[in-house]
């Protein structure tokens, strides 16, 4: 058996924790399943006392997580600390400058500066591996980077945030408006400190474009995902899109197209039948299209200690038995500066509006839809309430600039109370 | 760049022709993803004037795929013959007995070979992978030997013969017989030489006894898969259990339990609504759960040109990349001979009978249900064809003990036309 591979974990939260728990307790299996043993030699987070659950006696403590990064004893960095920049940072590149593999599950600082950090990794002959930063405990990056590699990737998709999954679907089960369960999911401790990072899709969208980067073979480019929101998803768009069979998810695309690479995470409506909209509470799951695979469809629990610490022990267990790969999949002075593209590949839409008692409203509003070149496969008006009535229409596939043209037209009809949510329907 | 990696290749039905058209279309891509270039050196088939709509003319032609294993310019042995024994066994051991990789689709060679294989490769120091003998183009085998390394695995099931489960699905769409779906499924191709290995549940058996290797670190075992096949599933029994929101399935489970290592083919009844429920045609599914992972799911193609060759190409790029790991996740000298459990845990039955029209049969029937302990959860009786009226049952939780003794009760009784037909009911 082969000399013990020797972590210095950074980072005590739940998931740090969690990994603290397998590593004892699970001492032969890994060092079985590996050959050889994983052992813990020294650990760092900002408070030494709080007590974790877990024995902490036998490693080394440091205050400084940079300190633990350049620690001679440790072969594996694993950096559970969060945040962008900062410490988290600073740490990874001193990991990284005195030779140590890197495992990871920060989505944040590798959607800012996975590029850098991967060419620094690379030239260092370091591993740099991050799993668990996207969707929980489901394999994703394993299955796109290795099991895949050889498939051209068409698209990928996913719901990868389950906070907002949460919020969705408990909007939907218990006819609770946005903020009610919003503050619910607060109580829970679900949302992140900054929650905009969750519902705003940011969280999601630094997942997305990690795993463009892999499938395209391209530099991770987060500032062109188009990011959009839950924040305005009201219960009434839960529920009439339910009246129409679909269900609203935070919907993760990338893909890429003759314009250029095309990433979006927006709320979509995906009909109920589907993978992705019987998707419910904190689950992710994660679709991948290839020229040879066709489509692979991954569902898992997307956080909690458990799924995310064995996201980052398939990291650490891979390093223990010698895995040779860089980080994205190919060198990463090899990875190419996409083309950013605006999302325009043509979808059908779902707008809802509320449309003013007057005659002849809905023949101009369907009007300057026909006009715009935007045609209604399903339409539905309900009974009025007190002076507007609801109005849901499915188009057929339209693009996004046809849609655009017609939003723009009705805004000028004066027949409606406020501008239609326009929701995109994303089949799979 | 290192030196290319090369292959050798015997069989060349659709997924060795499926392989020989990645290397040669997606040359570029493979080499930067791998660091090295792929190249195919040799070939082997049964016959050599065949027109497989691939180029084979760079390549060097073994008549003998025992010697192309043997070729001291091949470094990894590409097996896509097939066959349990013969010359796929005979060319497998060459290879390793020669210090190559070999990379197989072969679940029968592994399901009766493994262990002698693995163990023949390991000393060998070579590295014996098969992703594509289980589930076609999902990297299951990867995502539960390395992406899931950290966990106690708990359970694994599937739908693994997309074969059977396009019969099943076909059967309800359409309402037809077996008989009649089993020929067109015949017509289109999608059976085995011998279509026992798909419609007895064998050829599922194989790969779900490579998984629970896997999962448990036991020596596969093949023989101690409780088969069950899908011939005598007839269309009643899916119209029946679709009224009472259930679908059919061939499904197998794999469990370590307090009695043994339990493993079942056989056809299950499973919640409409469930992932499992909704997969349709040749479509297979993969549940794994952990003790820290929870449960993941995966689904995609079982089977074709492109996905079975997509997973034989994972294999060579890990290799491409300097895997080293061995067959079944640990050393095959340090896997367990598991005992064997008959399938005890206890779950829901679905009970399928013809009651005779006597008075008071329903009630002796009931009464013998309730004698043995097996509690009614639902009960169906339709109106009376001729002289007798199905009945349908669903238990609640029964050992299958209890559930025997009751149908062996019943068959006392004189009211039923024939033996019930019982399935175990699973909900994921």
């Amino acid at each position: 058996m082969t000399a013990p591979l020797r972590l210095g974990i950074a980072g005590l939260g739940t998931v740090g924790a969690g990994v603290v728990k397998i590593v004892r307790q699970k001492a032969n299996l890994l060092a079985v399943r590996s050959g050889r043993p994983i052992e813990i030699v020294a650990v760092s987070a900002r408070s030494r006392n709080k007590d974790r659950g877990v024995n902490l006696s036998d490693y080394a403590w440091e205050d400084d997580p940079v300190a633990l990064a350049k620690r001679d004893d440790v072969d594996v960095f694993v950096e559970l600390m969060g945040g962008s920049d900062g410490p988290a940072k600073a740490a990874t590149e001193a990991a990284i400058a005195t030779g140590k593999h890197v495992v990871t599950a920060n989505k944040a600082l590798l959607a800012h500066h996975g590029q850098a950090l991967a060419e620094a990794a690379e030239e260092a002959g370091s591993i740099l591996r991050f799993e668990a930063a996207v969707a929980g405990g489901i394999p994703v990056i394993k299955a796109l980077t290795e099991g895949l590699a050889g498939n051209d990737i068409t698209r990928v998709m996913g719901v990868m945030n389950g906070t907002c999954n949460y919020i969705l679907t408990r909007m939907q089960s218990a006819g609770l408006p946005y903020d009610e369960v919003f503050e619910e999911a607060n109580q829970l401790g679900y949302l992140e400190a900054d929650p905009n990072l969750d519902v705003g899709g940011i969280d999601a969208g630094h997942k997305l474009s990690l795993l463009s980067s892999i499938a395209f073979g391209t530099k991770v480019d987060f500032d062109n995902v188009h990011l959009e929101g839950i924040q305005r998803i009201t219960i009434e768009d839960i529920e009439q899109a339910a009246d129409m069979g679909f269900r609203i998810k935070l919907l993760g695309v990338a893909q890429m197209t003759g314009r250029g690479l095309e990433q979006r995470m927006s709320p979509c409506l995906v009909p109920e039948q589907s993978p992705l909209g019987q998707l419910e509470g904190g689950t992710n799951m994660v679709v991948i299209e290839g020229d040879q695979v066709e489509q692979i469809v991954l569902r898992g629990p997307g956080a909690g200690e458990g799924p995310t610490a064995s996201a980052v022990m398939g990291d650490v267990m891979d390093i223990a038995r010698g895995l040779s790969i860089t980080t994205f999949g190919q060198p990463a002075n090899t990875l190419s500066k996409a083309k950013a593209a605006r999302a325009d590949t043509p979808a059908p839409y779902y707008l809802r509006m509320s449309l003013l008692d007057k005659p002849g409203a809905l023949a101009k509003v369907t009007s300057a839809m026909g006009d715009a070149g935007v045609s209604i496969d399903r339409m539905r008006q309900y009974q009025h309430e007190t002076d507007t009535a609801p109005v849901l229409i499915v188009t057929h596939k339209t693009s996004r600039s046809a849609l655009v043209a017609a939003l723009t037209a009705m805004d000028g009809l004066d027949v409606l109370s406020a501008a239609p949510v326009a929701l995109r329907i994303e089949t799979v």
